[in-house]
């Protein structure tokens, strides 16, 4: 199972980052803040070539792509390079001056904060005036967030904003006690240099407190007694084989790579299905390349309550590591993840990616009226799942795979709202809702990117919009009688101008990723993969707003690019203090809006979420909320690929007339309750 | 647990049909056809009187609705009669006739049609001219449709069209082998009355079968064999409790009565949520009320075929009898259903609906990133689920009901397309697809109707629509200087005309059940439940055309109406063979649109569900595709109300400090795959 060496789309390995890191050093020196140490991924011409003819091709090689903050200049702000390193070679092949720029937050710098604002006398000042006493400091949290774009500093000076909270005792949520100012803080001096207090005071609001751990509700009513467990069990096994260097994965007709990144978390690469024996791509790589969660409240400093999760923190640094039969359940399999710390050395993540099967329900049934033959057949799908934590919420991002070919990301939202404080009797103005007294948690939206190089039976591929209409024809015409003539009207999405294109539900609108070189046999038309997606609120944030300056990626549902190795990052290389003007990233990409994006090597950006008005539900910890969609083959299969799976029970009409059983693999494991109902598995008769 | 007398709200038991039937025969002779022998419902001001008090006020009175056809009549086309008898008293309260009107179809008159089909001598003969030899008449099958509504027989006169099919080999999907022709068969003469031939003969297309029952499968290839088994077990039973009659049913907070009745299938009643001891009413009655599911081809006699399943053919009537380990897998609870039978007798369908439980992932979670201290709690749900069988469509309608105050009805689609012969070489015209050699699967749409007597904290309820809009102050105003600003705009919906609204994607509109008299003392907002539903296409016939006049409830999203008794059925209490003109059902309820619909006793009418272009991936046999919504509860609770549910793993700050371990109830049945990954519940340390 194990190869000596990795496969070209497997992540660094810890020994791995450690080499380039000592490359790097050796080079330029130890006062390095290693902020990105990761995979290059192969280029795709010879990655392609690679997975052709592992045999014969060049291996692909291994190429570390490094963002480092040279800390000798941090007095004068310190001076950012990107870099590559050859892990082959031991040679860095790029280090230029990322001038006026930002890399991407870690750890360890936000975990400076909160110290700093505590022993800050401005800061101090500040927690008085708000009725925070000297000796409470320690009771005093700062969440350290982005400053966005602030114009005072711009994209070349680093800052970071702290969002203060107060913990009366130390296991009380802190967002039931927020704070109204801002301190800022600049990491090279490691001082709060600067704090934004609004106009109007809002002083803490003391209020008891309503939490969610259990120290609190066992005191406080207990739990309820009334759940009784349910197992879930593999005695024969998993269906699922970990192959190659154990991160690709056969389940079910599918193959696929899973890879894993600072910056996107799960990275999807060389996703086929095996039709028959026949292994066919389906999209050469897949992931969550950004977001982005615009607050409402047009009161300043709201306004840079905006993160890019992705690119300004990094799903993947911000990964939980999963815990058998909490956060997962039944037989799993898990990965680990190993991320750089600032100095160079490695941090693994264990158990950053959890991997498991479910029952799915029916994944077929018919039964016929005239005699009760029938088929009823079970569904089973795979799930590859991570949790990232960013400050106050929680995202759990599942990619479930199906045996028809449906592939489904969905993301389900959980952990706390971002609140503030409000005074007694103050109008919020419907910019946010009071979740429990004295606390004010704003409307906002949570806008993913998702990111697919399709592959759909070759590189060459087309979007199509797809619009459910009625015929022009009226009724009562010779062409529509009736009235009831409808068709799915295609529009081809030629250049990266067209491909801008935005949700209509009144037409059902989908997107379809087509080969139209290649035409499925039953059908007559192209093969095809599907965006159903049902989820596409509008960006809130005005045109010329900073969000919509700097989330370019959000204006529309659907952009598409030309494929181009170096384009992963729609908000730009470096997010953090992006001001959006000029754009960069998918901005750039799409240029001018003449790119030819037909029948070629293409990219498709597709923008959901959703838009989030809080209520006290929500709070002090959010019931998990799932968004999703569906990426389905259409006039892919030339029939329904999912039939050779067993049936729970089928039985043909010529067996129910010679009074037959048919085939039963019924589950025996199922039980009725002791509450008396019968049953069994045979159809009844009429 | 078991009670003498039932519930209100029960359906009438096998006895009570039967008393029915008894009391009816002996008033109007032995030749009535029964097509309707069901529970009128109690009114509903009997009832919350008997609700809230139900030692004191009078029990309501048991009431059989009746639909017969007087057989004696039958040469001269049966007239119909609607009546009433009241089971206590044992008289016939109501007895008037239906004139003009059909009742709906009942599976003894759709079993009749394919031996008249096949004993027809023009049926033979247009058989003959489609290639199938008299000999071969054994293979053909007809599915008996409603003729929806024709001049030539207006609604005075009661006809069944068939759809026409072979079968090569009887075990062959006969959906494969589709005929050009309809038989038009008259259920009073027991004959074939007319054949509808189209200009444009499609002879029988005799292509080899691909079928999806075992015996082909296991001559074809065989079954795959690397599927383990998964298996769900609760040892200490299930965490829900049957009360009274058996049909009530409480879990996690939530106790409803669970209802069946020929039409609608399922129906709950008196739906509440126990918060804190507090038993709130949430909904009064909530059920699929009607469907309509429309073909997109504008040729004659395409234009038929436009099933409205509930209303035409009956969602109970239709129901499946479920088994266990194949339908639902687990630990299920079954309840059966009594059914009338043309003569009057009872038929059982045991099994007609499975309730049970499911795992449901994540309920919520959060993790401090300073220390690692965190929750995780999992979700648990109750399922409620029928499904029944339409002709080729299968329909599993489950009733989801979540721990946190959410329901989500989710219906899942399978069975097989509808399908007509298409002749080789043929120009489909975008009408539909070519699933197989020789067979088009016509575009079309199934669209639900969700029925809601919203009782939010009592029985005056109002609708809000809700759209997510950025604020009218532009980028750099005062108001708005970064140009964030965006707010709920709400529109109260005061009259039935107002009330009749559409679906906005661009604003992710909802609409809210609200109860205006009620406040969240939280929020200092009212009270409510949110309708957050995403799946809802335009109608694709046009204004005017035969389907738009008779799915009025289809024209629009929502539609809302004061509550009456008898106002059930959206497209009239006789769906069979009406025209539309005039309106029956919401139409007139609806009225001129003046009627108040604010604060007061309302139902809330939501239309849903998806538009089918049919692709090869859908056939022999369709995988289930689901479609849902969600009515959430926001600014009902003053707080997240799942926070007593025992977390799997909880530890607090103080209890990382101190080196303790937290709150443990892990899953211990949960294992890791044998490939060698590793895992602990315990968070580990930065």
């Amino acid at each position: 199972m194990a190869s000596h060496l990795p496969h070209p789309f497997d992540p660094l390995s810890g020994e791995e980052i450690q080499a380039a890191t000592a490359i790097v050093r050796k080079a330029h020196g130890d006062e390095l803040h290693f902020h990105v140490v990761s995979l290059q991924e192969p280029r795709k011409a010879e990655m392609l070539a690679w997975l052709a003819d592992p045999a014969k091709a060049p291996r692909p090689r291994r190429v570390a792509e490094i963002v480092v903050i040279d800390s000798r200049n941090l007095k004068g702000h310190g001076q950012v390079y990107d870099g590559l390193v050859d892990l082959q070679s031991r040679n860095i092949t790029k280090w230029i001056k990322a001038s006026g720029q930002q890399p991407i937050l870690i750890v360890e710098e936000l975990l400076e904060v909160e110290a700093a604002c505590r022993k800050d006398p401005k800061v101090i000042e500040q927690c008085r005036i708000s009725g925070i006493a000297e000796h409470e400091m320690e009771k005093v949290y700062a969440e350290p967030w982005t400053i966005t774009h602030d114009p005072r500093f711009g994209t070349g000076t680093r800052m970071i904003q702290g969002l203060m909270y107060f913990r009366p005792q130390v296991d009380n949520c802190q967002y039931q006690y927020p704070l109204d100012f801002n301190p800022i803080y600049d990491p090279s001096k490691k001082e709060i240099v600067a704090i934004d207090i609004p106009e109007l005071r809002r002083p803490l609001q003391r209020h008891p407190a309503i939490d969610y751990h259990h120290l609190y509700i066992q005191k406080n009513g207990g739990y309820r007694t009334d759940l009784k467990p349910i197992y879930i069990t593999q005695p024969e096994g998993v269906s699922f084989n970990m192959t190659g260097t154990g991160r690709e994965i056969e389940w079910q007709n599918w193959k696929f790579h899973i890879g894993f990144n600072y910056r996107e978390g799960i990275v999807f690469n060389n996703i086929t299905y095996n039709d028959k024996g026949n292994v066919r791509p389906v999209f050469y790589r897949m992931s969550i390349a950004e977001m982005v969660v615009p607050y409402g409240h047009p009161e300043p400093p709201h306004h840079r309550k905006h993160a890019f999760d992705l690119g300004e923190y990094g799903a993947g640094y911000l990964t939980n590591s999963l815990s058998l039969g909490c956060d997962c359940k039944g037989a799993i399999h898990y990965l680990d993840a190993d991320l750089p710390t600032q100095s160079g050395e490695v941090r693994r993540v264990k158990n950053a990616l959890c991997i498991h099967e479910e029952d799915e329900g029916i994944l077929f049934k018919h039964t016929d009226f005239r005699d009760n033959s029938t088929i009823v057949t079970r569904a089973r799908k795979l799930i590859v799942q991570q949790i990232f934590t960013a400050a106050n919420y929680e995202y759990a991002v599942q990619w479930v795979f199906h045996q028809d070919g449906t592939i489904q990301p969905i993301i389900k939202l959980t952990g706390i709202l971002n609140t503030f404080v409000m005074n007694p009797g103050e109008d919020l103005q419907g910019f946010g809702t009071q979740v429990k007294k004295g606390v004010n948690a704003h409307n906002h939206q949570h806008i993913f990117l998702l990111r697919i190089n399709p592959s759909v039976d070759g590189q060459q591929n087309t979007v199509h919009m797809v619009d459910a209409v009625p015929i022009d024809a009226p009724v009562g015409s010779a062409e529509n009688p009736y009235g009831n003539g409808f068709v799915a009207k295609r529009t081809r999405l030629e250049t990266t101008g067209q491909a801008m294109t935005d949700y209509n539900g009144s037409t059902s609108r989908t997107w379809d990723m087509v080969n139209e070189n290649k035409i499925n046999s039953a059908s007559g038309k192209p093969v095809s993969y599907k965006l159903v997606s049902r989820d596409i609120p509008n960006l809130m944030p005005k045109e010329g707003s900073l969000v919509w300056n700097r989330a370019f990626f959000a204006r529309h549902a659907i952009h598409v690019t030309k494929y181009s190795d170096d384009e992963l990052w729609a908000a730009g290389d470096h997010v953090v203090q992006s001001s959006g003007i000029p754009s960069r990233g998918l901005g750039t990409w799409v240029g001018n809006g003449t790119q030819n994006v037909a029948n070629t090597d293409i990219v498709l950006w597709h923008t959901f979420g959703i838009t989030h008005f809080p209520s006290p539900e929500d709070f002090p910890i959010m019931p998990a909320e799932g968004i999703t969609l569906l990426l389905r083959p259409r006039n892919f299969f030339t029939s329904n690929p999912v039939m050779d799976v067993p049936p729970s029970y089928s039985i043909t009409p010529s067996e129910v007339a010679a009074k037959r059983t048919g085939f039963d693999t019924t589950d025996k494991a199922s039980k009725l309750t002791a509450m008396g109902s019968q049953s069994c598995c045979k159809p009844p008769k009429l």
